[in-house]
């Protein structure tokens, strides 16, 4: 009942238009990645994600991860499939060939990962982890720990972990106890109790290196006395063979509302004398630098929210199409016809289509900025690209997650009383969906980064680049001769002057850090708002330029236009709530008493 | 973990200053309803609530009602519940004291039905399909049928079923095939098959009493070859006591994302020689017989959307108090506070209670409506308060099912990862209000209702009224000298020109019921959020009337005005967007060719 066909023309129109992957392919490092390489690789990706990752989608949901006696079993034909994932070299795409990867760009990674998530998002989520370790190891760690660790983990043989929350520590890291106590061999013995680790245990690999925050004897309190550790489940012997079990266990799985097939493990850490762990980095930078396997698992997040929502589109429009059901209103006849012809079902898909587009053309942008910053030859550029990058990060994360969750639940709607059944598939992506805006940082987390890390510390300068080009490519828009270019073109400018007048607002109240925060929620969704737009924007004006181009079109490029219209009405139209909301409402939120809540 | 409070003081304040209780506790008939008794009714309803229905709803969730060889069994403690709702008379609460009913209003019905709800949705469904099926017998059936089955549906020692959908008839009831034959003795021999039947098999009573449309050998084809037939799960004998089991059997029991401890049964009518059953009313009317219950049951649904809501704050309003993470901005000292303390959470948890006290005003206005509409001496008064209950149902049943999700789904917000674990219980309630969207009609079609029966057929005069009633105190409240009032009735006077705005647009397309239909969802939306504001303003007034009368307030009455003025900020605004979506955006709709979805 639920299949799922790899949107890869949808894919490479973004990756080719929006996100120009034909300049990042041209940056130094990434010339083998030539349009032939990236037709093999995502067809390659297609297929393993339609043939091999979606059909266990749904057996992973059913049996789920399951522990027993301290080990955890995956389920059934997970095994398998992360086999093919390594023998493939899927896991190393992006990573330096020095380590076993294949050097190809960030921004190809992702399309990949969209197809991951897409086909099974619990199963994605192991990649994700390992990709985003690899990332804080690669930058941070010693040449011995990489010389020991990366090549396995590039590769897929071992997978990784991140291990930030305990009981007490969730959105709040200051409040991180787990111990590290330092060894006559400069290694660590490390204490304490970490939950909510994703993939922290299961059967697919015989080793798995958790990335670990904890405190040293002699640290400062809060967030500034953490460290990052390495502590794999079985320890290595000087030649790369695996030895003993080190001292972290299992202790139990979380029964958890959605994706079942992805364990979710509370890992003890030393309760047999110490878990031996190494530093990575230096002391107490533990933060700072699992926030560059933070800001990659955000990217990652983001882009979930866009695959699931993808997903549950093309099981919702599959249903429609099949499900005959009344005499549309206004249609030519009196058969009764599939509901995909009732308005309001068509209004519905529209909805999640423009939302999709809009959101893979966020994420694809911002996996490109990754690829400028980390290569563009010219060091302006490559600011430039940062500046962005940190910008749009936790605008990719809270708002595809949020709009994801959306589309997914408007998956179960299109399907009437069968969306209520667990058999048919839709509720389990909502259900899968509904961590994302959880996980990795909630969206008030993800709000309060933008507010406070990316618009309020350079004063807005980020934003004030952003919002230009925005305004400029509206413009461009509104002078086309295109009608539904011209209404993208007049909403994006409006929304992008909203979006001015809000950050305005937000600057303004610098010394008021309650009004920012609360200011910050609404802020993050006109900015996902505007961003979606832009880039649904850039694609339409691709689609034109193609078709005034004598492309001939079978209806895939007008309709990019008609997309970007139906955008303007039906979606970015909201910005101007939110801006009455930022501005007018801001205050009122402190206006009744906790008590009286 | 999951504990429910009766809000007995929000359910009084609505009760008495927005719904009007004390004009409906005047009508005819309803002369007992004072105000002792309606505390005293509430207060017991409350402990009820509470005590024995709170906590049976996890329960009821893991355990499921279960199928075994054509046998259903409900939650460890449901009969006992069930036993302690008929003892206390409760479902006969609002029936005539001549079918062993009290005679109360609806208004007080609606009210404590929300305490069921909210306090265990699954099991509220029970006495929400008794009731409505009281409904429809009362109206249409014989005096034979209804002294045989009357009395003990109306004290609920027997239950009652409604059942229209088929496999090949979800939304679209004309394509009922279920039959009925005529029998010499004036009964009929039922044959069919019914999906998605609620509590149509439990082991809470002796007997079910299903109500079904199915068609009758000559019937007209479509929706005008439908009759109701009464077909009991045991036979009657004349004397009243329980004969034969008829011929309707429990197939199956669908495995759903939510409601588990409510048995949704797959039925089978006549596998053995026909369901011996009565018709209900006149031949080929069963469909308008039916929409009598269906009305019952969709502002029934509509509370639903309110209980589940106020269940999920009530409990993410717990968790933020007692949850200590971070330092709140803006916050006046340096340690960790609860979370309720964050800008984020309060603005969360504000737009939580601001649409629930919404939804609970528009809710209880529609039922006092329809006390009116039966008991009102006078006949233009009873014509009024009949359009405006029939206007008022769609929205509802939409908006508040559609509000009541979302505020599900931030109970599982407020909870971070936490929510994501089912020993939680917040996902329970995302889970159990994902239904309410789509039985009894989906969303679409409650707009396709308000649009097409309640809009176009009387030319808009039915919503003029309304509008104009809503405009009139919107003036007044902007004249008041209260800046929180002021705020909302200024919002509200705008909406409300916006909501006008976008009914003559529909009005003017009345020869393209593509484009009627393509508006109708955001027109609903945004009658809904026009119809919360107004009782919220209502509500507001006289919280403002009673602190300027002198009364002491605990901050309870000023809490009122806040959050009028945080509704027209946060929630009203809305209703702008949606006046560009419909009037601008509606033929975009149609824009994009089906294929290209």
């Amino acid at each position: 009942m639920t299949t799922f066909t790899a949107p890869l023309r949808d894919i490479r129109f973004v990756l080719d238009e929006v996100a120009n992957l034909g300049a990042v392919s041209a940056l130094p490092g990434f010339e083998d990645s030539t349009g032939e390489l990236v037709d093999s690789i995502l067809g390659e990706a297609g297929r393993i994600a339609e043939d091999v990752l979606a059909p266990l989608n749904r057996t992973g949901d059913r049996q789920g991860a399951r522990w027993s006696e301290g080990r955890v079993t995956t389920p059934d034909g997970w095994g398998d499939a992360w086999k093919t994932l390594i023998d493939g070299g899927w896991n190393g795409l992006a990573f330096e060939p020095e380590w076993g990867g294949m050097g190809l760009p960030n921004t190809l990674n992702v399309a990949v990962g969209e197809l991951w998530h897409a086909a099974n998002m619990a199963f994605g989520l192991c990649p994700l982890l390992t990709q985003g370790a690899v990332n804080a190891l690669r930058q941070f760690g010693s040449d011995a720990l990489k010389a020991v660790y990366l090549p396995p983990m590039v590769s897929g043989v071992w997978t990784g972990t991140m291990n930030l929350t305990e009981p007490q520590a969730g959105s709040d890291l200051a409040a991180i106890r787990t111990r590290a106590v330092p060894m006559e061999d400069g290694s660590h013995r490390l204490f304490g109790q970490k939950i909510f680790i994703t993939y922290g245990d299961h059967d697919l690999t015989d080793n798995i290196i958790h990335l670990v925050l904890a405190r040293l004897p002699d640290a400062p309190e809060g967030v500034k006395g953490i460290s990052l550790f390495l502590v794999p489940k079985r320890l290595v012997n000087p030649d790369g063979s695996l030895g003993a079990r080190n001292d972290v266990s299992c202790v139990s799985l979380e029964h958890k509302l959605g994706i079942h097939g992805s364990p979710t493990a509370v890992l003890a850490f030393g309760e047999q004398g110490g878990a031996q762990g190494w530093l990575v980095g230096e002391p107490n930078k533990g933060l700072a630098q699992m926030f560059v396997m933070m800001n990659h698992a955000r990217q990652s997040v983001g882009l979930q929210g866009l695959a699931i929502a993808e997903r549950a589109y093309q099981q919702a429009r599959a249903y429609a199409r099949d499900r005959v059901q009344g005499v549309p209103a206004g249609w030519q006849g009196t058969s009764r016809a599939a509901i995909i012809h009732h308005p309001d079902v068509r209004r519905t898909l529209m909805g999640m289509k423009a939302r999709i587009e809009a959101m893979r053309a966020l994420v694809y942008s911002t996996a490109a900025a990754h690829d400028r910053r980390h290569r563009h030859p010219d060091a302006k550029t490559r600011a430039e690209a940062a500046a962005l990058e940190e910008l749009l990060t936790p605008v990719t994360k809270g708002w595809c997650t949020e709009t994801g969750q959306d589309i997914a639940s408007l998956g179960i709607q299109i399907h009437g009383g069968m969306g209520y059944i667990e058999e048919t598939g839709a509720a389990q992506h909502l259900r899968d969906a509904r961590i994302t805006t959880i996980y990795e940082g909630t969206t008030a987390i993800q709000a309060n980064d933008l507010v406070n890390r990316k618009l309020l510390r350079d004063g807005g300068a980020a934003l004030s680049a952003y919002t230009a080009e925005v305004a400029r490519n509206a413009d461009a828009m509104t002078a086309s001769d295109n009608l539904h270019l011209q209404t993208l073109g007049r909403g994006l400018a409006d929304a992008c002057r909203s979006l001015n007048d809000m950050a305005r607002w937000i600057l303004k109240q610098g010394q008021h850090p309650d009004l920012t925060a609360g200011a910050a929620g609404p802020f993050l969704d006109a900015f996902g708002l505007v961003a979606g737009g832009h880039g649904l924007g850039i694609g339409a004006r691709a689609a034109l330029r193609r078709l005034q181009a004598g492309e001939t079109d079978d209806g895939f490029l007008s309709a990019k236009l008609a997309t970007a219209a139906f955008y303007a009405h039906h979606i970015l139209c909201r910005v101007a709530a939110h801006r009455v909301t930022v501005i007018d409402g801001t205050q009122a939120i402190m206006d009744v008493d906790v008590d009286q809540l």
